[in-house]
């Protein structure tokens, strides 16, 4: 039997696990290994800030160390793939960062990609990352939404503004695909993909594909 | 119905368009695409040279033309990526090349990573590549193997030497993974994994696992 | 005697080899070595998709292939440089690509430089190429003229847009001197020259330069 | 009266604490601001993995938030700087971190320099931080001394080992100055400078006086 | 009895020098080393050009052989470093360019800085030296003044263009510090720093700190 | 009539000047440009020091300053460019650097060369000027022949040096073209080429066929 393939939330709010699940029903096949979705039920109600990235760093990798014997691979589902090299000296299975996982997939596709963050505060974290990764030559840039919490749950002014902040990407920075900056908006993917007519990459698919793959080919 | 993923063999050797597919039986999923590999009857028994490369760049938007209705997904299976911006000009379906999905695999799950070619003589032209990619400060470098045909066909003698050249990447250069540079070598891939204990990358197993998890996820 | 300089011209308009031809004179020196321009008959009418360059690769390699024995150099006179690598592979002879010249002749006179393209969609194929260069830290960018076939025969049309796109470069880029992206537009660099104040480079001009003093020095 | 200058040794080892404090003398000025070294009481022993630097990331954030009201400046005393992004969020009074202010000071005075690690697996970690920093064209490499903690705590033994790591960061790959890469090695940067002939910085003492000079300057 | 630091105001202009010093006050410390600004009597009355710094970087030579025996470092003032790498070569003792030293400091504070240059026509020359320097990916930019030398000497225009420069710089390009690209403008330090609300830095502060502390840590 | 080109030999060694001179004949055309050699009559015997290229830039700028007016272009022919972007701003006619049209001729045969440097201690100071020009990326490497006055006056002492060193650039570091580092190499150049089988770029060949060419482009 295969073991599953763990994801994170490393934020304590299931919906936002849920809604996550759901978008990842395409990878569930029969016959592959289960993809089970936790919640981080000491994490903030959303990553916002470094402060919380640096907390739920160490939180995930107690959680990683927990199921480390009952795992076919691990997906941190925050943006800021908080903890992720410390989660890889806990385990060998593989450990997939869901922003280095989308970035890659946009760079399997296309030359230039953007991303659209939740937060104008997010991005300097964001950039740093993009310079450990050694990936500043392919992102045209970041561009924030700049919705507060009760705007975001609003899904129509939320998609209006992914959709304004998606076409400044495109039209301006010359994004030839975008990296949704946040685990929570997959919803909204193949709408703004059909809308704005470029690959738009929801990164926790991307991160759990390239878990799925992995583990169908582990024995080939 | 699912259009299949058509994975072109530039060279024109069947037994390699068939080692490569049996490769990706993995990848072959009750209700998933078919997975069709197709030989390039024009290409040379191997593509070894800057000239091979540019004469099979023709041929494969040529074949990807003829397939462009009748395709999810396109994958260039040589390690130059040959033709793979002139094929992506023929169709909106993604093309992906083994060398670029290859790289990115690895950079999914390691930092520095190296790359095992066939030839001295190829490397220059896949560090190129590298450039055009921007990937230049994940890669600790290209080892080439320096085996001719013949041996090659022995693979007692292929084995020894993808070990050798595979063991020198990882100790000298400091991979933390290995890409093998080519898309014949499928066959030594666990073997070489479990042996070195680093992540092994068969780049085609790579491109189509990108092109399988686009089309399962092609309408969330 | 000395071996001629082969100029080839891509495509198959025999004007646009002409105009060339013309270009060089000042490069044509009593004892010194001839210069000859070709057409490749095999190429479309102008080459505008990477379809074309890398048709035009195979087709050039050929050329060469030909006239390796009776030439002392080869120059590629599309700015694309198509089959460059190649042709390199077919020959000790050196071989110029009129992209790459034309640029380091820039270099050579100024910190920046900028790029007139003739069409948008050229850009991407060109940046591909100053990354496989390492010259992305010395180009402001490029700017194309955005003219159709009809509006570029028109020599004052041609002429107010390709001021108008040097002047962008120049004012809002910072080019310090700016390089012709095109084999074709030699009869304005003049002009443009000395009504923008800064170099103007024709990049043919700059390949045969290079050819012909290579030669002069030979046995130096 | 000024603020005193707080620096905190974020592991748990008192000796440490002592001994940086010790080597900040030359900093302690009348009428200057004091010189503060604090304990992190939660932290492990010493801090030798990812896991390490997250865990005493988010205490040193706590550590800064209590003092934040009574502090000129702050400075993170382990050379991984962990948690310097979340404690720069916390307050506006200069947070440095040792290991940045230690390479900039370095950058100061040569133009390539050398990093000596206690630990090779330490390295990978350091080499992400300086990538954040965009410094790598100044660093010629790190290397490890490779000792254990019993012949660390052996004078005599871990001064060779030290020497030894040193003149090879000089001779092999040229390093025009060294970086202590430890907050616990001050007592041993004048005897190695003097036998080196190049400068050797620690980086506590190049952190605290990045701290006192801004506060000596600061109503100026 | 500890040697002077040695401070070279460039130019000719002794106004410049005593406004130099008087804003070095706080770095006079009881039993520190003295702080010693010299004019070079030979120079320009101000430093604008290529040929200006050139000419300066052979007396500034000259200046550092005849204090080399009395001086504990030298501090070159003049914001294009002029001579640094002639003047390390003639003396053991420390050499700090303001330049290079005002961009550390900010480096060892913020991310990502601005310089406010005095002259367009200087930027280039910054910038070359910023390249030598390999810090292009921390500065977001130079701006300069523009404003001619009568102009300059009018305090309350030269403040309110500083304001409005480095606004630009923190707003337009996001700079989160200005580091002030003249030795001569100390005096509007604080009041910008406290208008802009980010740090501001002088440069010839930041170069006598780094010599000062250099100092007091010399036997530690 | 043509105005002629103006070499300058910064040092003040006659037969340098005249061996360079003689290295130019084969640039001397029917009804072209002279090329003028001129000899610095205030330099050091040689250049070997930042402190002497410092010297004879002002020394140089005198120079271009008195010439302005009756040159087509000047070429600065010592291996550290001095003062080039000075003699830039005293003049509107071209100003080659040899270092600069030495490495930039080498790319454009190749894709990676090294430079052959007389003594080690100037390959920093190239280093500097590699990283003004942006040309990190070509450049495999510098290696010296580390031969005093004495035995580089000795040819074939000083010839079997050279090859030795060109031999390593080319096998170890992997150059495909040699650049001969100094003004005062010319004489080997030939020979050398013919033994590596690899282009030797002389450089004040290169910075003269580039002002050559440019004369005989002027009106076209």
């Amino acid at each position: 039997m295969i073991d599953p393939i763990i994801v994170i939330n490393p934020n304590s709010t299931e919906a936002v696990t849920e809604a996550m699940s759901a978008a990842l029903d395409g990878l569930r096949l029969p016959g592959g290994p289960e993809i089970e979705c936790l919640t981080n039920p000491d994490g903030p109600a959303g990553i916002e800030s470094q402060a919380d990235v640096d907390q739920v760093a160490v939180q995930l990798r107690a959680m990683v160390d927990r199921r480390a014997n009952n795992a076919s691979a691990f997906v941190i589902a925050c943006y800021s793939d908080p903890g992720i090299y410390s989660c890889r000296e806990a385990t060998e299975k593989p450990v997939y960062g869901i922003a280095e996982s989308g970035m890659l997939s946009a760079m399997s596709r296309v030359e230039k990609f953007g991303v659209v963050a939740i937060l104008d505060k997010s991005i300097p974290r964001h950039l740093r990352y993009v310079r450990v990764l050694g990936l500043e030559s392919r992102l045209v840039g970041e561009r924030a939404m700049g919705l507060g919490v009760v705007e975001l749950s609003n899904e129509a002014v939320a998609y209006a503004r992914l959709l304004e902040t998606g076409t400044k990407l495109r039209d301006l920075d010359g994004a030839q695909a975008i990296v949704l900056g946040c685990a929570g908006m997959a919803r909204y993917r193949k709408r703004l993909e059909d809308e704005l007519s470029v690959p738009v990459i929801d990164p926790t698919q991307a991160a759990v594909s390239n878990a799925l793959t992995n583990s169908l080919l582990k024995s080939t």
